[in-house]
């Protein structure tokens, strides 16, 4: 039976393995917290004792962590994965970090023997949990297929985007773009609003003419329109506001790393920054819409 | 039989006029350009000598103006449509103009006895020929009723958006969203392409989650990808980028008018302000991708 | 002697008219709150009793006004102050307002033979005070040297800056670049701070550096550093955050008005409405360092 | 005789390393490229045969280099500098480098015996030929006096900003401010001439009123009015616009780094990456104002 190693246990990285242990996979787990780990071995996942002792005989290990140089020093470490690893383990990260690690740790990878695939996710703790993830994933095509079975377990569209790096890259540029478009979405239904146009009435234009995006048909940030959405739960996240500042800062690395030039991209990051930084970082991304109204939550 | 009198036809104005003229109405039309005036009297409309006399015995006018201050001197100039009108005209105004001055017409019209609607569209040249444009119309909902019949000879879509000034804040609100979602598909796509993963992946991708908005899947600023977009005809417009500036600036001025904060939007408009001086205002408002990615058209 | 009406009798106005009467002028005032007219009257003014009567007899007409909306009404009303005064009279417009209303208003001043000057100042209220205001005038230069020795009662610099509309220009043009700049130094000495560089160190190296600015070295929005600046006085204006935000509003709507693109005009109006709309307008608009600081006041 | 070895021969480093040799001291040097090191070895500097050659007996090292990862590996290759000094050798990295490196390699130095202060230099080549650079300096203040001497033979002007880091800081968001302030000139002269006012009118007004800054009054970007301005060389560099680019690119990192927001500096660096993208990087960066403009040079 295919022997997986699970590093990173936290919201995401904990139901994420839950669900290959269900699938039956011989499921080795580690965290730095203790406790993490405990809920999983009582499933009856393994503790490994350390990442040496998680990388040494895995066929696949995945990684869910929360930083470029985490997952650097996880793999590079004296005592972390690549140098205790057998030729020819796949190894998945599903973090979401900068392109630039990214594909150096492929580099590494593939002069050291390791199949690598970078391999984000979107659909936050809810999906993670449902096992209804989407995994963007970048690497070889034919480690993507040898894969495919593993992280259908994990999530439900498994979309193979292209060479190393190829993942993260489709991660940015789509929240790039979901960042800048509820924004977008914010300030129009502001606008509307005191202009004395009802905020049911310009959805119900909008969201059938050239204005229609994600942002306002399925997460809505006025209350009362789209039922889901967090702005009905006072923008209990869904997805915090910090993590899409940190997904947009990503943006710009990336951008800088290639000369690209993203001007709104940039302001959208400023324009959460200042919303985290004034205290609302833990609210849902959406909630910048009472930030930019003048209102109070 | 239902007289229209329809002033202003320029190249949307004139397949507006036509379409009621087919429609069986007894159409006058008054136009500054003689030329204008007689491909419509060649199909069997009535000319006007002046304004006045297009006011004189109409039962309804609808004007397809420019600007805020070419309507406000039609309506309000001695020899213009108020002074002349009969009580319990019906008046349109299908122009895409400011708040401000759109408010203060209706409140003149009001005190008139004069029956006024603002019905901005969206749809383009192309929707004005085929007759499937979409009408947002603001004014008394029992002068939008009176209306619907007619707007439904030009329109395909016509919706009632709330009170006077309601159709153009619905139309400058869903404007306001475009200009900002396309420059966030073309950063997100001029991104995507640097960092090497495919524009048709990328769309695959993004278009089934939550970067998915009408720029992208309507109107992709990359060609290839939506057939009947710009993009695959060098940027012939379509929607001039210096027609999105112009609704872009209306966006800034009903903000402003409001007290609103638009931080996005007023980048967008610089955007667009540099690209049209820059020399390519008579390109597709799509076609700033190239621009914002370095390359030449 | 010159009888002088002097028309808006606000925190400006006031001590302005003071010092022209104090200088011996014969000095007619106009206001609609009747108790700033008593506080002249008591001084030796004479009141007027309408803005006709204002205008009936002056040698020289001042207004200074909050408006372009105000100012146009105050000047073309049927009981406003064209109709009404003789052939000659010198008419200085001493409010901020915008380029499009003064060009016209001097074009109307022109073909009625009134002699009009556009004169807007900088200098706050304790420069009208004392008299030490800078004055920025634009219109016929022989207008301007007949109205300098009565300007020298204002202010302390008068500056001819060119034809009809030029002062409001140089007010703008220069109120743009300050709203910008100090923006600019506050985000400066904010990261300086977050980075463990003293406030005091980093203003001893810019200040000397190509960071150097007025808005730096006169005016610093960190306190302890220019012993006058309001940053001292918990940002008590001085200038306050609303009256700047009029002027960079004024700056885009002059640059709409000649097709000029400013990126970071567009974007330093939309900091400075957040700001205000957050509640936050009567502050010194140094104060906004706090709150892009993520700081409270 | 104090050792004292160059490491990076650019256009920067070499005059300063031929200033150090002028002033006496035994120099030995150091580049990739072997013509910049027989530059310096025909004015009698000695030639390193490897970095760890120019580290091994050294008194004091000195780099000026590009970029941080080139800094990092310079110090902490094998055979690179930190390996093979002496214990207290004073270590001076001249090149503009973000904060986190630096910070780092001052730990790393400290932990080896290193003495290390990070001294960036502003002045341009103009500058570091004739000697009179600014340096901004961090780390150990009785470093700092030891250095002084040796400094003030490359620069005028030598300031203790702090810390470990505070040199770069200083240098950090001076130029951030300056990145800012220069567009904010550029913005408010175009404005100004497309209204009709002559720059030279709007900057004898400006300058000396609350718009005053460094960008206008010694380095202003319209040609005619500071004899010494790029912008009368047609642009001719001064400080190359791909270089503005890169201080503001470090200024997003120092923001991210401490979390501070800064939004038009954020604006700032996409308006200069637009520029470089576009082919203007090896322009002055006052040159941003052609650009701005709509012009063509």
């Amino acid at each position: 039976m295919t022997k997986i190693s699970f590093i990173g246990l936290g919201h995401m990285g904990n139901p994420m393995a839950n669900n290959l242990l269900k699938a039956g996979f011989d499921v080795k787990v580690f965290d730095i917290v203790p406790a993490a780990v405990q809920t999983l071995t009582s499933k009856g996942a393994k503790a490994a004792t350390s990442l040496q002792d998680a990388a040494t005989d895995a066929d696949v290990i995945i990684t869910m962590l929360q930083t470029g140089e985490q997952v650097s020093k996880t793999c590079l470490a004296e005592d972390g994965i690549f140098p205790h690893v057998k030729k020819g383990t796949l190894y998945i990260d599903s973090s979401s970090i900068d392109i630039v690690t990214t594909k150096s740790l492929h580099n590494i990878a593939n002069t050291s023997g390791i199949k690598m695939l970078d391999a984000p996710v979107s659909g936050g703790v809810a999906g993670a949990e449902a096992g209804t993830l989407t995994l963007m994933v970048g690497g070889e095509e034919n480690n993507f297929n040898a894969a495919k079975p593993i992280l259908e377990k994990i999530g439900k569209k498994i979309v193979y985007a292209g060479a190393a790096g190829a993942g993260q890259a489709a991660k940015i540029c789509n929240n790039l773009l979901l960042g800048i478009s509820m924004i977008g979405v914010c300030e129009a239904f502001n606008l509307a609003k005191k202009l004395g146009l009802a905020p049911e009435k310009f959805y119900e234009i909008s969201s059938n003419a050239s204005g229609q995006c994600w942002s306002m048909t399925s997460y809505c940030p006025v209350p009362g329109i789209v039922s889901t959405a967090p702005s009905n739960q006072n923008y209990q996240p869904g997805f915090m506001a910090k993590m899409m500042l940190k997904d947009l800062r990503l943006g710009q690395h990336a951008a800088e790393s290639v000369a690209a030039s993203i001007p709104l991209g940039a302001e959208a990051a400023e324009l959460y920054s200042l919303f985290v930084e004034q205290g609302f970082g833990e609210k849902d991304f959406s909630g910048i819409i009472e930030w930019l109204g003048g209102r109070k939550f």
